[in-house]
């Protein structure tokens, strides 16, 4: 029910999963009422993979997250983080609000052992490889101390790892500067603590300039400082955008020049989109939770399920709880 | 000296300045040698204007910050901020290494009373309005506390209103989200003082991805906040011109718009331009310290002068001090 589109973007973007994965098994939580009308089209063969739990509440995106658990244990959110917690669901799926649905995944599953605090991993553009980077935490924490910092490096480099492919993801912190001296004292120490340790990859400090090079696979930083720097990154690029578009309006010889160039800012903007990177993963607890973009379209929808998929997979809550106990 | 381009870019700036300033006395703290061959084009009357202050020691731009104290007392940089101490001059402008410069300012010259610690205030371009923003601290500290907070608050409202000729500069904190309960005990806490002080037009929480729609004059930070923040922000937007750039030279069709689209290409990158937003302030001491950006040209270091220019004008330190006694 989630996001600013709700079923008309995450019913069709499921059905296509189906398409992609045989063994894929979906139950939709929601409201039977919007769902329904959008199976039309489903094979009788993929209708049967499909369940639906109906449930006509929903968590509003305004909604104070603490809603989740107080008034809305009926909600489709609640529902879906329950059916991941009784083993129902294998993962669960939501594009709704990040706050309920954080609060809904502390509530009802366990933290994985050794893990302190669950964090927020988001996916950035890594243009020069036209892969993609990792950035932990994006705001499931306000402030982390050095053991945070080190536990977000280890379960960042093991869910990169799964969803690129990749063994050996390379690792680094965000910091103010690239010397040994720079920074606060949680992340020096953090530093410390990575270099000793033989399961991280670990390459050193990267400053903001460099988030996009992909000079390294996961960029570790504290709740507060990664939820302002996805946030900064998206405003630039607006930006950006704005004089872009604003230049080509300005005169008739821009004007036509933007007609002629649409396709290749089209291109850009596919690039540049967010529905790209979408997939977000709360990481740190026994289960697997993917948050969506509230304004993805259904490729983006589609690629959070893939990411969900690929977690599954590789059993990546057990493959940390493994790293944790080593 | 300072700067990746040095005496070819700083002597020119400073002559196109002695001629918009008919006020204006200039000192030149450098290498005779490379600067009076500059000097070619100067008239008499300006010529009047202008003393040289010959060392043939310059700061590195990869020297430690400390190394200004300790080897290089005798440095371009070190005499520049000493004649500000000395009174001989009213401001001084460096494009040279800032934390070196820092440390000179901070051993050189005295905090104002009240400012427990100097910040760097730093211009954003504010396209919606086609003006500017500033954003402090930008690195002159790692973390700062809630009175910290409110100082910078205060300093960047006084330096804001006289760099834009714009009183009462609506100031907001920089933090993960809108509602009051977001964000460290140390941004509410200054949220609360600044909530409560007649001396500042505040007016709330900002998010990172509002940074450049000009909602607010001055955006306060923590200095570590601050400087991922503008570093994230130079990232964003390199990568998405090499997005472009990398079209228009993928096939010849991309690449004749290219040619068609350059005038349109350059507008852009002017108007996001750092020389456009040139001149970081390190506030708070008695005393005016501008820091040009490394790679500034002619125009960026030329606006750097200008921000000195100002800030002399109104006499900003002591407009600051007066509103810390009050």
């Amino acid at each position: 029910m989630g996001g600013d589109f709700g079923p008309p973007v995450t019913v069709p973007a499921a059905l296509a999963a189906l398409e992609t994965h045989p063994h894929l098994q979906l139950t939709l939580v929601g409201d039977e009422q919007q769902i329904t009308p959008l199976l039309g089209s489903v094979s009788a063969n993929n209708a049967d993979r499909i369940d639906i739990v109906h449930t006509d509440v929903a968590v509003s995106s305004h909604a104070r997250p603490e809603s989740v658990l107080r008034g809305s244990r009926n909600s489709s959110m609640f529902i879906v983080v329950d059916h991941v917690r009784q083993g129902v669901a294998d993962a669960c799926v939501s594009a709704g609000n990040t706050g309920a649905l954080l609060m809904a995944g502390r509530h009802l599953l366990e933290p994985i052992p050794g893990i302190d605090k669950p964090a927020i991993m988001a996916s950035l553009p890594a243009t020069r490889s036209g892969g993609y980077s990792y950035l932990l935490d994006v705001g499931a924490n306000v402030s982390n101390n050095a053991a945070e910092l080190y536990q977000f490096a280890l379960m960042g480099a093991v869910l990169a790892s799964s969803l690129s492919d990749r063994p050996h993801a390379r690792v680094a912190l965000l910091n103010i500067g690239a010397e040994a001296n720079k920074g606060t004292p949680e992340i020096r120490e953090a530093a410390a603590l990575l270099s000793d340790s033989p399961d991280v990859n670990y390459i050193g400090f990267i400053e903001g300039n460099q988030l996009f090079d992909g000079v390294a696979d996961v960029i570790v930083c504290d709740g507060f400082t990664g939820n302002i720097t996805i946030k900064t990154s998206a405003g630039a690029v607006k930006v950006m955008q704005r004089l872009l578009l604003g230049s080509i309006r300005s005169t008739w010889y821009y004007r036509l020049l933007g007609l002629l160039a649409r396709p290749l800012l089209q291109d850009i903007q596919k690039e540049l989109n967010p529905s790209r990177y979408n997939g977000a993963t709360l990481v740190g607890l026994h289960g697997i939770i993917v948050k969506s973009h509230g304004n993805a379209r259904q490729d983006g929808f589609e690629r959070a399920i893939n990411h969900a998929i690929k977690q599954i997979e590789d059993n990546v809550p057990a493959l940390i709880a493994g790293k944790m106990q080593s």
